[in-house]
């Protein structure tokens, strides 16, 4: 009988080009794409012979819920076939791939991990903040802001927000105002917004983190976008 | 008259196949390649047409100052030349790629970034080690441990160990015992060792942070290693 294997592939920050050689392999050779949102649509046609699966967020429509996902992936695979998972950045970076990573494995199916590059990393770099720099950062974190941290999330900003250098906020356009005032970081803290990164409306505005709030609602900033505190945020400046 | 432009690229984590699409095509159009020692051979040979400038450690000899690397890259550009400096992981995670860009810039010189896949997600990650995990880890910090954590070091070790759920300890194996020693974690915490990741030599070994310096001189664990620490690590252990 033949066996079936799940490639949890990372698609990169939103360029097609940013995809690895041997993510590219395995989509050529793919049976099924289970993909989400994030992915783009050019990355897509290289998996000419796969049976394509959307199981991104729908306009109106909730979630799917990563227990159908990880079924999905179960079904696909225990019929013999080479299923790749297709994410935005990087599976293991925000990207649930681990929950799928363990439901797998605990049913017996091959799983492989082929990295991506990360937004979180690559958005800034692209917009000349690199998250280290010698003399301004020698530490950097990633988290989210999609959890309210008044209520249930994890997140200790205050700790986090005097422990590294470069602090780096994925998705936390919809509650940046219960962030900053959760944060104990100095006002005149500088900040790169950017909104849409790797797309051809990316763009990047710089305020200090005093009129972080404001300028959030000024510019009308939407997701997906990405914060980054710290002084890397001068080197955009700098170069200019 | 003939502009040249620097390329800053990342080659990722060692593996020649985990590089990606774009940082192919521009060494593949390169005429001057500037490398250092983490870049895989296999990635070399695809820049065919260009000259190629080691400039990482050699056995026995010191590392070439970065104001030397600055001035290679700017006298190859302003010949004109398509140049590529490629760094193994990405080169705005503890490459001093910003280095290189604001010296360039300052200077008139073109400067394209190209993200790679950074060692500090993709080494764990192919350990069966997701940085982030619903329920284990909603936050993740990058340091570097080559600052001697008594002395000249800026990170804040102690409320870095108390800010993150998952901590990444890159180029620490020499100063493993004085940074434990600064950190304010619960000695229970699992930590996970990878030496020489994405390579033929490439060993995990898991333990308890309480036990952590011992681990390290019995198992003899020599650089490049990379250090994680929390409960993220006990997934390497739930999916054997």
């Amino acid at each position: 009988m033949k066996r079936g294997k799940v490639f949890l592939v990372g698609a990169g920050p939103g360029d097609p080009k940013l995809i690895t050689i041997r993510a590219l392999e395995v989509l050529e050779e793919a049976e099924v794409v289970v993909y989400d949102r994030l992915v783009p649509a050019d990355i897509l046609k290289h998996a000419k012979k796969a049976e394509l699966i959307y199981v991104g967020k729908s306009k109106g429509l909730h979630t799917i819920p990563q227990e159908i996902i990880n079924e999905i992936l179960l079904k696909e695979a225990s019929k013999g076939k080479k299923v790749v998972r297709l994410k935005g950045g990087d599976p293991y970076v925000f990207g649930r791939g681990g929950e799928e990573l363990i439901y797998l494995r605990e049913r017996g199916i091959e799983v492989e991990y082929i990295p991506g590059i990360t937004s979180a990393i690559a958005v800034p770099g692209v917009c000349d903040i690199p998250l280290t720099h010698r003399g301004f950062s020698s530490s950097l974190a990633i988290v989210t802001g999609h959890q309210d941290p008044t209520k249930d999330s994890s997140i200790r900003w205050a700790e986090l927000s005097r422990a590294v250098d470069t602090l780096v906020i994925l998705m936390g356009v919809g509650r940046i105002e219960k962030i900053v005032n959760e944060m104990r970081m100095d006002g005149e803290t500088m900040v790169g917004i950017i909104e849409k990164g790797y797309s051809k409306e990316q763009r990047i505005i710089t305020c200090k983190l005093k009129d972080l709030v404001e300028t959030v609602k000024r510019e009308k900033i939407k997701p997906p976008s990405i914060f980054v505190f710290g002084d890397v945020v001068k080197i955009y400046e700098m170069v200019r």
